[in-house]
């Protein structure tokens, strides 16, 4: 389509959708800007991607800042700008990249439906609605990357898996932030008294909020489970360090007196009466044992020998589940 | 009863209260919905299980969604979603499983009591509170259990336990989240200037909210003593390694000075008188005993020593109560 | 006084007070309910002990239940409820139990003063005001047992303490939920605009909330205090364990090089020149001296010796204070 | 002055202001209060020194109730309560203590400048103003111990600068609840639509508002300064736990295996060619050096030698800042 | 310009923008303050640089004050104060020292652009737009130092990146504080229905908020990762040190029992069979073999070796990102 058949196409009545994907011709975007009377402030803030999700009402329209979430490859994601200018008996869409979500509306208008009988307003609730369901499947991936990493983590906590805790953790912020803001967004399109939104549709808009507010719900729990597995790789580390010391604990209690036992009668002094007993050797050799064998005895009273075994089993399941 | 022979009941004037169990049969559903003229979204919701439990008026009817806690076996529970949509003269109550919970409420109506005088708004407040109670033997389920957890804890601090809490804290988590949306949405429906709802049954609905808050007061508490369980179980986890390494040290500190002495003697240099010394021998002897001896009183001294058995009575009651 | 004479007793004009000791006798609560026109949800409140402090607004009466504060023997306390049902000449007030803290109003009102001339708002201030001001009692123990842990914290950190300080936060966490709770609804009495509160007795509500305030204050302080001396406790405790493992050290690294040198002249070598050396043994010894010399040094200036002096001073006033 | 003279020194017109100093004695309060119609429960809140400040509203006049911050000597400070009573044509200030601070105002006043021309509430403003002005040298006070703190806590770690970290610590809690308050009193005062309070004055009192929220300001920052010198000096400590250990390491790990050497050759077996070999000492010592010099290797690959060094230098400026 | 020209300057109608930079020269900001009628408070905030940024309207102009964040050699910035008093016809500037950034201003006046064709309000607002503007810059320059030290701190965990981290987080703290009162000031601005703010303005001041929110939300991003760069200094430092323990135990644990058994031969009774036998030596080697095979296989079961080959890999993207 040529920019100039726009015009023409606007006067055919009844409520006009523009979509424009990608955001590098400058003079077909002033172009669009001029025939749909869009504020320049509004334009900059389409053109601009980064901005925070957010509706704001201008005079002749309502703009309507959102992010779409796209999964890429492997557990990435990436969220995109898309912008709408609302107005009366338009609608523009906005793209930053070329991925096309849209395609279930398009095909609701082409088969006549509901959306067809309605204004403006309702497509753009139809449009957002379309956004804010595309944060499900990111966040069930989410879901499932901290389900796997609790699981190894039980397994066997290692480096790699806090830096993964950490790397999910940051996601889950970015997320949260855009989440919270998509959902005041809705929430501002639907409160305001505006006369380009009909009753009906705010019916509609309540829905994605609530929509938004669950999405925002699960990404909440999400944060405290993300916590809760660092808390568990803390521990579970500082448990392996204490085993250590435990362990070099009572090898050293018990042969360091024994060492100085025999470090005794390693002395070179001339009258040393034991040496020369008969059976000194073999009663040396009984008091190391004796001395060896109390100390065991004092440790397993002190609960210190003996909790490994007991402690073996529970960690199966010490994901904090 | 079927589906056909409901319109002719609804004709019948009053109150109707229509329980629909299970959510799979979408043909009922739809002609339910039909009959009752409930939005499509509000339909939606209803079947989409797994909604924040919420109060949304829509023009016709209100739509109250709640979740209900059911004990499982053990220390399990489950949070099942009901729905009700509340008209002028009629309830529809929408079960996701099969349970009923609702027989008090039948038995009141067969009864003829208050119930049966007033309007589709006290009935509803009815069911809901008959749901809210239901939290009650949950909450106190979790009481008992970290009750138990804390004196299991003072015996003995396992990593099962810890992991326990963990588990405690996470159902505590999810039980606090639907408990404030339910209290908030019971709060919607009593504030709610809405025609369905009368001045005499926000009284109870008032009544209610108090119930909710009390739970979710109760849970506040309860996730301030597991966050306090855990720190009882740390610092007893700590303790013992700390004792580990005293007796370590002063097995260690005894020990190093005796055996460099002996170490000493053992040399083999031909001119070392002491060894040719007649008391020699007994002279290292008691060389090692006053070593020993002073620093054991210098441990002592510190406070390192004999403070083991002071700090075993009150080990007791350290469960932070 | 029996229940059947009470109707004669209300009608003698002015404001009547009753108060009702104990709970447990259904039919005279029945009887009085009737009397008063009590809702039933209310005297459900006011039966059912353990309720959240509140002020709700009946269409004839006002229901506040509040706390009172009783110590018991020690440091413990017990939080019992209080109802009063309030209306335009009476007041009802129920108690849980039959401790009677309402001497000092009844005194004032036999010596006829300004409480006499006032409706029945002011008696329920004078009331509540008293049951508020029952709280100071309790928290001044709390302070008195936060300054004593303090002062026992700093001569020994025990784990007694540490269960101690724990015990103390409980309380404190319970004694501030209700105070908060006690603090708003003194607030709803305040500021709803009621028939039932002159704008006279407004002015002194607003002094029972202020006192309110003024308690919820010192208790946050408290709860700071109280986190404080935990960590006084733990990093006291970590002192310790870092002093012993120092003491290890120093005690290690100075024998461990001297055991290696009469390890090796211990050695049954053939050929060892030193062995023959005239004064081997007291090169040796020298050598030995140096080593340990020259490890003294390095340990007193890296600041690890002779530290300990300089900081058993200051641990005096460690307490955070 | 004569409190009897005190009637006709008010008829005189104008904006009259009687200033009390000290709370004593009771007979004059109560005939001050009779005189200018203050209600009792301001008399009791003037009298009961330590109530938080706030500004209530009476019908006739205004109470107002500051806190003054006083410098002791030393690092010390007092916070003495100040009220003011304001009515249409009078300013009373109640002093708790005798220290006198409204010497500036009194001058403004005899020197006949705006303060002169302006009503009882530019009065006020004025005597509350030098209060909150009077908390800046004890703000700036406060900013000089932390600075101070920060500079000795990187000369050394000691447990007495943790203590008086937590000192300041404790004192900036008091001051920023107080500071709190104060600003909420006077932007009570400044917000509510008093006739007492003229719109010229509210001006100035936004002034007040804004000192007063600038204090706040930095007392917020201070807070957050004196946690950060907590985690230096515990980090510090922590990081010379780990250094001593790590020496420990390096010399037990290194002679560990040489004392081994050394038992080997020091055994008494008949048969132990080596004993005999002519190089046999040359050996053992060579292989010893061998051990030690590739166990040093190791640990400097490691990075756990050298490093000391290296970290010495930037240890200066590790205070956070 | 001399002071004396300005009156009849700002006879010529029109908006008048005077700029005034410095604030040294007490006469001729008296001057010029009576001029416009600037209320000595407003004045006040004008010349004690150092005040909040905020709005506050006067009955006859509205008070501006911002902070301009200016980047210095380095790392460093400064926050300047800059102030305007906008009136119905003119806008004051006030700058603290001589940085001019409103060149882009000026220029756009100059060519005659739309900002000549709006009133005073504009022209505020593209004031404070670039000053707004002017945090970007700074915002980046953080982030790029975060970056740099979560690689830095990757490679090797030093102190001096410990106290650079709290170095960042400070400035931060700082910059939030800034940015929010920054924030507060354009909102006040655009939200007060001010007569000297039109419709039109607030649409512009509107997309100043918004770059001000996008600004204090990055800042937020950037202290939640600057606290995961210390956690992760934090658990590196904690990990080196559990290395080096596993070393100690290790070397410690193998030998300990070596070392006892050679001592065992080298005690000197005459009665020691095994000292004769022919292979004693060799069997004793054997048996020290075995122990220590003995020992390495019960480590490496239990995971203590052959981690660490395994760990150095991920070490590489641990940074928590």
């Amino acid at each position: 389509m040529r920019i100039d058949e726009l015009p023409a196409l606007i006067q055919a009545g009844g409520v006009t959708w523009l979509e424009v994907e990608g955001l590098g011709d400058e003079a077909v975007l002033r172009r669009i800007a001029e025939l749909f009377r869009i504020h320049r402030l509004a334009l900059a803030d389409i053109v601009n991607v980064g901005q925070r999700p957010k509706a704001e009402a201008y005079p002749e329209f309502e703009l309507v800042i959102c992010r779409m979430a796209c999964a890429l490859g492997g557990d990435e994601f990436e969220l995109e700008q898309v912008s709408f200018v609302v107005g009366r008996d338009f609608v523009v869409s906005f793209h930053e990249g070329e991925r096309d979500v849209f395609d279930t509306v398009r095909e609701r208008i082409r088969l006549g439906g509901f959306v067809r009988t309605m204004g403006a307003d309702y497509l753009t609730y139809a449009l957002v609605d379309v956004l804010i369901d595309g944060y499900y499947p990111i966040v069930e991936g989410l879901g499932d990357r901290l389900e796997s990493l609790e699981e190894r983590l039980i397994e066997k906590p290692t480096k790699a898996l806090l830096s993964e805790i950490h790397r999910v953790r940051r996601e889950l912020l970015t997320l949260v932030r855009v989440v919270h803001q998509q959902r005041d967004a809705v929430g501002a399109m639907m409160r305001a008294d505006h006369p380009l939104v009909s009753d009906a549709v705010r019916v509609y808009l309540r829905d994605s909020l609530d929509h938004a507010l669950q999405i925002s719900d699960v990404l909440d729990t999400f944060r405290e489970i993300a916590l809760g597995l660092m808390e568990v790789y803390h521990s579970s580390v500082s448990h392996r360090t204490n085993e250590i010391i435990k362990v070099l604990t009572i090898l050293s209690s018990i042969f360091i007196p024994l060492t100085f036992i025999v470090g005794v009668y390693g002395m070179n002094f001339e009258y040393m009466p034991e040496l020369h007993w008969k059976h000194g050797y073999a009663v040396t050799w009984g008091l190391m044992l004796a001395v060896a064998g109390g100390l065991l005895v004092y440790f397993r009273r002190s609960g210190w020998i003996g909790e490994r075994g007991e402690a073996a089993e529970p960690e199966r399941d010490s994901a904090g589940r």
